[in-house]
């Protein structure tokens, strides 16, 4: 069966379950103090533009979030989020189980705006029982969101002096970055979201790895004895070699880059077939996921042949599939895939 | 430089990696409803001797102990622990993040003593203010120990009538069952086990495999939507498999078994080597774990040229020392770690 | 200086005050075994109409609502409450405090409406991915609403049945709720609130008490060992004696309706004062919070002679202000408040 | 039935209620924003001599202590405490709940002992895995301490002076402060305390109050926002002026001394009667709680007369228990309590 689920379906890409079986009888300390992790840090400091920058590696992106987001806040503090974020949606209360709240802001396709944040934060000050309140003392942004789209330059530029403005840390979710950078689309840099923002973190289980998420605290502003913290989540491996060999190889000769846009030529594929079979987009993703317009009927009859993800109802009709790539997916597959829907 | 530092200081026994290479491209669903879940569940519970029992796979220790004890116990509830307990010394506070207490019951060798479990039960109940302390909902046990002694059959037995006459539900922390199992001095089988506790875990991290714990409710008592909790602590792997493809490598032909045998193998040759030489042992593990006590000079010494674990000071001049072996532990290492300490 | 800011602006009802002196000097046992508890206990079950309720005293509303919601919760459960709760926005993360997320409805004048409450509760289970979500677990309500509204009695009949229907308990969180009983427009009794809501509270500090919420369990179902979870939440009074006796005075001649129902004649007179000079009502509320919409010059004007409450800016010109009554509030004070309005 | 059992068994001492009498009409802003709770702080830190001391307002110890603890620590940090300390023993588990671990020291006679608490932190940082721990982020102590017992000036000075050197905050619960303070024994003034400790409570609940605790950060060293905490722990009262007119009236001619020291000449003439009847102490506690050994025959005669707490078993014929005093103790109660021992 055809599978264009999600980004996670496979194990790792080739080159990086080579390098865990050329590295394996080597020797090494526990809990990421190794030198695999420690040549990756350096390759993703360069690899970012920020020598200054401190970088650790957790095994995946809902306690990444959790503990990026606890260990930043003040305890009377709460995350702003779009309301479709994932922190908000699809995390089973993580966030809230670090007892903090997840504030939400509108969301245009994912993404929030400056203005919105500026008029909360006003709104927030303006009220005389605010101590009453949640605090917002963050903000939480994804890139790509949870609907493939992606901050411009200019858009994450405002983003980020509003934030600066208002003294709000910026934290990016980057669960799928590598698909961000490399979309044909945009013109932000992994050195841009070093600048732009306080901390973010470098996905990895869902761009070819088979876990890990590197976290990048931009300045040298990692919380004290954030390793503490991490284990205290039991968020830290013992071996955490298995995260630093990952990561090297993912920052060698651009590993990462090149998984990504493999993927993103293999999603524009998918949205070309799609599209010139006169079948509509839910929104007009620029990364790895598209997302479709189906009819029931033929949701149903495709998906004894393909494995897809039902996103949302559109209306009685009509259903959102998502269909991903990733470093897995071939030009073959999706030729399969455009050719069941020919089927009919 | 030689190590025995610790069990973990290799990547994964090579079945375990090789499995993970042939099955790389296999797609699968995410979060552990995968295939190779599936099968390593069912040769985990066939084991285990309990076909009703109920198994999950978590990436690390601390986490799941974390989760377990949470999601058994009620709010106004804690875990007796041994004061040498992991739990209580060594997570930095990952069961008081969840809000319990670790109570803590006097340690022998490790171990907790039935007879003191009940007068402690026995003195809670008879303080008439006991709804203003912490109720004791729960026993944790480690298997081995952290000193990497062993409960016998009988200890074990009657450690599981008193936790039953107290309707005390009976964890067993597994991090490194395997050695446990297959010391040449014990009486306790893995169908024991699962027979006497509640719930236990199947330690992969320190046995052989890069990451991953499993997770066994005995007798169909796993909490209601155990996996929602893990997900909310951030426990929850997207490429589940990589847990599954690794416990269904150990579970297949015995591995498991094996990679423990031979570890206990070399940690005979390893204290066999310190007593011929006339040292002493801080206690008698019969386990992978070997408790050494140095001169302090001598440790400096050997230091150069042999990583080991300082364990605790013993007096002004001497200090134990834990050797640990593993799979990857080679006869040829021990005898270079004798001949280091033949040089002086 | 006038004030009309809160309805706890003053100490307590002098008869409520007059039973603290007089029963002074009995010795009673701590956290609330007293006698006085014990009597207070009776005479709610009786009000309430239900023999079988269990009735519990605790300090203040955003502690009640922090601990009812915890213990009635499970852990991967949240609280579904309309958007403008107050636990939702005026209770600095209390809620999130204890490790639960606030799930939010639509509001309408501060209720929710059992069709998109039975939307929401689809929506969840249609979602394939529902095990990586906050579960609802329980509906929270306030009667009176934030804005003063109230349920109409087929309304909260159709609401209990919808939560029934999904087998999720119903908490009111009653503040106010003898104002809620005492409006002239209600058709709603608190017979009729212990039957159809699974918990609720009497409201003691905002209705003439000093301090003290009485949590009603009412049908037996109160949380195991609830006392415990109040203790370790900080929220139980050593001298429990002082809720006691208070809520005894309460329920004795009917003084609680009494207070309430004074206020709500003095809120009458506040609204008929406004609505006969031209005024607008920003929300047309039965109790006694009055929402008048002011210019925000006549509201700097006023603000001068008479303490009151802004509650929202309404437009560039005007602003919408809180005036509460209570049981220390004068028909000579109203009168003065009018005067102070026509002094312009 | 005449009662012992502890310091919280009647009301308030009259002039306290008198004063709420008094102000009962007397209309105020909420929250501990009131002139009363303005008063009672100038007064606080006039008698602690401390200008730039930060007084606030909580209702009761158990949620003082856990408020306090939290804003204090970081969240890899846990509290230092006598294995005796109220917050380890008594308190359901409320520090747990915050998510912080309590660290514990040995006890002598309810004290710790500045060399121990040395030993202690010398042996953390000592152990090269003290990041996989649970930082000892501040010392607790109690005074009197759960047995009744004093520090006396050069160990409260010792122990300060070792607590700056580790750079850990010293926090004094001092539920019991006016009995410590007025005990014929002590050197210890308050003055003293306010400058030997970083924060510190005075205790009203249990020193004539309805209820309420005073908390002092000594040098303008109050956590960011610590009200909101408080409210996030459902620990602040809406009529703060309750807690505002208690302290008001305690420090006003010197009534919360008075009411101590006339509990502490109970006291005495309890210990006194006892002795000369030839009944052992369990300690010698020259506060107001006295700890006197039973035979348990007599422990069951008595106790048909007279409410007493019983403490701890002693052997197995005799028992501990504690006679408590407090403003509202008589001579003659006490000489009712001598005669009903005399008439064995």
């Amino acid at each position: 069966m055809l599978s264009f689920e999600n980004d996670y379906s496979e194990g790792a890409h080739p080159q990086i379950l080579q390098r865990l079986v050329d590295t394996n009888f080597v020797q090494a300390p526990g809990y990421s103090t190794d030198e695999f992790c420690a040549s990756a840090r350096e390759k993703i400091k360069e690899a970012c533009g920020c020598p200054e920058a401190q970088v650790f590696f957790l095994a995946g992106g809902t306690q990444t979030n959790a503990v990026v987001i606890r260990t930043m806040l003040q305890q009377y503090e709460g995350v702003l989020s779009a309301v479709t974020g994932h922190v908000n949606c699809h995390e089973a209360g993580a966030i809230e189980y670090t007892g903090h709240k997840v504030l939400t802001l509108p969301q245009h396709e994912g993404k929030i705006d400056p203005a919105e944040l500026d008029a909360y934060m006003k709104a927030f000050y303006a009220d005389g029982s605010h101590e009453h309140m949640v605090f917002p003392g963050m903000v939480y942004i994804s890139h790509p969101t949870e609907y493939g789209t992606l901050y411009t330059l200019s858009e994450l530029e405002a983003l980020s002096a509003m934030c600066r403005s208002w003294n709000l840390p910026l934290f990016m979710d980057g669960a799928r970055l590598g698909y961000g950078l490399m979309s044909y689309n945009t013109d932000v840099t992994l050195k841009d979201i070093a600048r732009l923002t306080d901390v973010f973190y470098i996905g990895g289980t869902k761009v070819g790895a088979l876990c890990g998420e590197a976290v990048v605290f931009t300045h040298g502003n990692a919380p004290k004895y954030f390793m503490t913290t991490v284990k205290q989540h039991g968020a830290m491996l013992a071996k955490g070699r298995l995260l630093g060999v990952q990561f090297d190889a993912l920052f060698t000769d651009e590993l990462y880059f090149k998984i990504a846009r493999h993927a993103i030529d293999m999603a524009q594929l998918i949205k070309d077939g799609f599209l010139s079979r006169g079948y509509k987009l839910l929104i007009d993703s620029p990364t790895n996921q598209q997302f479709i317009v189906l009819e029931n009927s033929e949701l149903q009859r495709i998906s004894r042949k393909v494995r897809c993800c039902v996103w949302e109802p559109v209306d009685e009709n009509h259903t959102a599939v998502r269909f991903a790539s990733s470093w897995a997916t071939s030009p073959e597959a999706v030729a399969q895939l455009m050719a069941i829907l020919d089927e009919k």
